[in-house]
């Protein structure tokens, strides 16, 4: 029996899918040029004992299993490998309990992040990571990529949101890990372990997560600086005041002259490099946080330093940060970077970043989570077909990695390795620590059926 | 050749000990009813070459190696077993570095955490874990059982603040996991992986700690109840409310009357049940919280609360909470529960601590960190030798346990595992995660030399 028949054996055949026009739609996520394949099958889970029996059929033919979320990472983390069987979270949509007084969620892995933020906030809480991908990514991705976003410069990434998860482990058996409590500390934190783990430890089929007040209104500052050395200074002073905005955001100079063709909104005329940055203390006190990120921007040098008035006001400052990746989009398919360096270091990188188009002769446009060190790079190529240039893009790309490298960073802070970033893990990790995973991974997988070739 | 002459060729001889009466001064940490035995040697580590050279020497001669902080800990964590190597952390006690910028600081494994706080309060900065043990406690050893304390309800555990370690593993490699940036998710979490894991997958040498700038003073309401099912209202109370107070602690009517027959205070007469809550909201916020969290003591029937109007005030009205425990001890030597349950339930899991208490005839006097719902249901027993008593406290002990598991809770929720806690544990995830647990040791630990016997 070939495995596919093994699957309608024990899932609604309508469910395992063998057509390979749908096989294609699932064959990679958002990382253009990483490697994909055909999956053998998909199956699109319905209930838990899905996922159990998708896991259990995989084990017995000796197939990979990938999972996957919407299909919006940028790493190739839930690319199909030969002969595998991507496991399809969609239709595993379900906030399962919102409890107000623990502040908690129990979620299965497909809900989308937009769809859980809008059911919390519904009884006065909140989720805080925000990926961009929000809109329509998963939280089962995002807990496997242990996604980050704009608000965790104050309130930090997916796994500080994890309580306990439900997973599948490499004996096909069903097992919770973590807890629903506060506090816990018992046993090893295989629930930490789990998330960013991009699904090479086990296929997650619930998750608890930790939720939070809602918060008040937050406000909104920018500053205007002509050289990046100035914007790196007031970032450097942002720390230095005391102060955690709840957003601190760095565009560039290229980002905003293709927002401004685009859109002709001026604001390539006004500033070479924008820093935005919010604030949620309540009352007086986040008047005082906004003068605190003012004055800090005008120290800095900021040409021009203030604060939005109104909702109005603030959206349109953040126009330059929102448009900015579809603005690039009409240019060509972007590969986007994910560095991460010590804030200090944050000029350091642009200026090598910029240096690094310059010599490659490539277009790079960089949005950062300038508050977190975390830069974006986004290396525009080509929608005619121009090898060459994808070429140039992808040496710009690991001279990028080496960069942050040297620079005391990490190849990724929030979109995980995928394929794009093993070669950068292995450098910065080192062959030592590895062989650790290497083990890690044998023990809790010793078949080798989830995700294989993937991250390490 | 024997493992001291072993030691003694590659570690200044001087602090390879094997003197029997200092041995025995290494035997074991505060649980004193848990299993320990003589130690072969203690190392007194005085730089990382000498843990690499004892984990090495240990790794040859198939001997446990087993790590010590300040032998605070309350589960038998660090108690010697059998042929072991203790491996003393105390003369690792520098702060290697604070960056104010980062907000980071880099410390050795025997730092005490009081001397870490104080060294960082000087440049602006705050390091919030505070374990009732801080002053005596190291950061090693805070790692190690991933450390709770007060302010933890507000801002997380140690984990949360742990950015990246340093550490021997269990092929005798120093290595590095983790990161010096705020953010990254490249491989595997190693570093959450570490943390709590008591010693069982490799020794810490270095410690990379994630700061938060200075808060604004604290501000101090107090509540006293009758009835234990008001004072459980409150804390549901303060959860509904949206505020998230810096500490939120109970105090229970046993504990109130030790402090009374010992210092003449008076409290036992004024109430029941006391919770005492911190707000570090700044100035009107503050005020405003402080108003919230009194309105949700007073709906739920307190007999009186307030705002303390003074430092010395709220000194006054803590003062239950910090002397219940030597108050306790005068009485016979105490055995602390580590309890956590989803807050709801602390006002049931608090009525069948006094039911156990009751059945059994023992004395149980209970201190709890309310907001986290993390109970330390105290057993005092007796300087005399009284084993039938013993035993009931035994008994007692274990009944609590069960009792936090069926009220959807957790046997630990911040001293850990250690040796006392290791039949709860396995209740609690069962055995395909203990498998888990197993596989994960075996991978990173093959000759199974950390910490043997703990835990799992």
């Amino acid at each position: 029996m070939d495995i596919t028949e093994a699957l309608r054996e024990r899932i609604a055949p309508d469910q395992v899918i063998t057509d390979p026009a749908v096989l294609e739609s699932y064959r990679r996520d958002q990382a253009a040029w990483a490697d994909s394949a055909l999956p053998a099958a998909v199956v699109r889970a319905r209930s838990t004992d899905d996922i159990v029996a998708t896991v259990q059929v995989c084990l017995e033919h000796d197939a990979p299993v990938v999972a996957r979320g919407a299909g919006t990472g940028l790493s190739g983390g839930a690319n199909a490998v030969p002969g595998c069987v991507v496991l399809a979270m969609e239709q595993l949509n379900q906030v399962l309990e919102i409890d107000p007084l623990e502040r908690l969620a129990v979620v299965q892995p497909g809900v989308v992040n937009d769809d859980l933020r809008a059911a919390v906030a519904q009884q006065g809480l909140w989720y805080p990571p925000d990926p961009a991908s929000a809109p329509w990514s998963t939280i089962g991705g995002n807990v496997a990529t242990n996604a980050g976003g704009l608000c965790c410069v104050k309130y930090g990434v997916t796994r500080e949101y994890v309580l306990g998860l439900q997973l599948v482990n490499g004996a096909g058996e069903l097992v919770r890990v973590g807890r629903r409590t506060a506090k816990g500390v018992a046993g090893l934190d295989l629930t930490a372990l789990m998330v960013g783990s991009e699904g090479t430890l086990g296929i997650i089929t619930e998750i608890t997560l930790k939720l939070m007040p809602a918060r008040p209104p937050e406000r909104t500052v920018a500053g205007f600086f002509d050289r990046l050395t100035d914007a790196g200074e007031a970032i450097a002073g942002v720390a230095r005041s005391g102060v955690i905005p709840s957003v601190l955001e760095l565009v560039d100079s290229y980002c905003l002259k293709v927002v401004d063709d685009w859109k002709n909104m001026g604001l390539s005329a006004d500033a070479n490099y924008i820093l935005l940055a919010n604030t949620d203390a309540p009352g007086a006190a986040g008047d005082a946080e906004a003068k605190t990120l003012i004055a800090a921007f005008e120290q800095a040098g900021a040409t021009w330093a203030g604060q939005a008035e109104s909702q109005e006001e603030a959206d349109a400052l953040f126009a330059a940060r929102r448009l900015a990746y579809p603005a690039l989009e009409r240019l060509g398919p972007v590969l986007t970077e994910d560095v991460c360096v010590p804030k200090g270091n944050v000029p350091a990188m642009l200026a090598r970043v910029e240096q690094i188009a310059e010599e490659n002769d490539v277009v790079i446009a960089t949005i950062a989570h300038a508050g977190d060190g975390n830069l974006h790079p986004c290396m525009v190529t080509s929608y005619d077909d121009d090898s060459e240039m994808e070429q140039r893009c992808k040496t710009a790309f690991h001279q990028i990695i080496d960069a942050a490298l040297e620079l005391g960073g990490t190849v990724t802070g929030e979109h995980g390795v995928g394929l794009l970033k093993m070669p950068g893990l292995a450098t910065e990790v080192g062959e030592p620590v590895l062989q650790m995973y290497r083990a890690v991974k044998a023990g809790l997988d010793p078949k080798g059926i989830f995700n294989p070739g993937k991250v390490f």
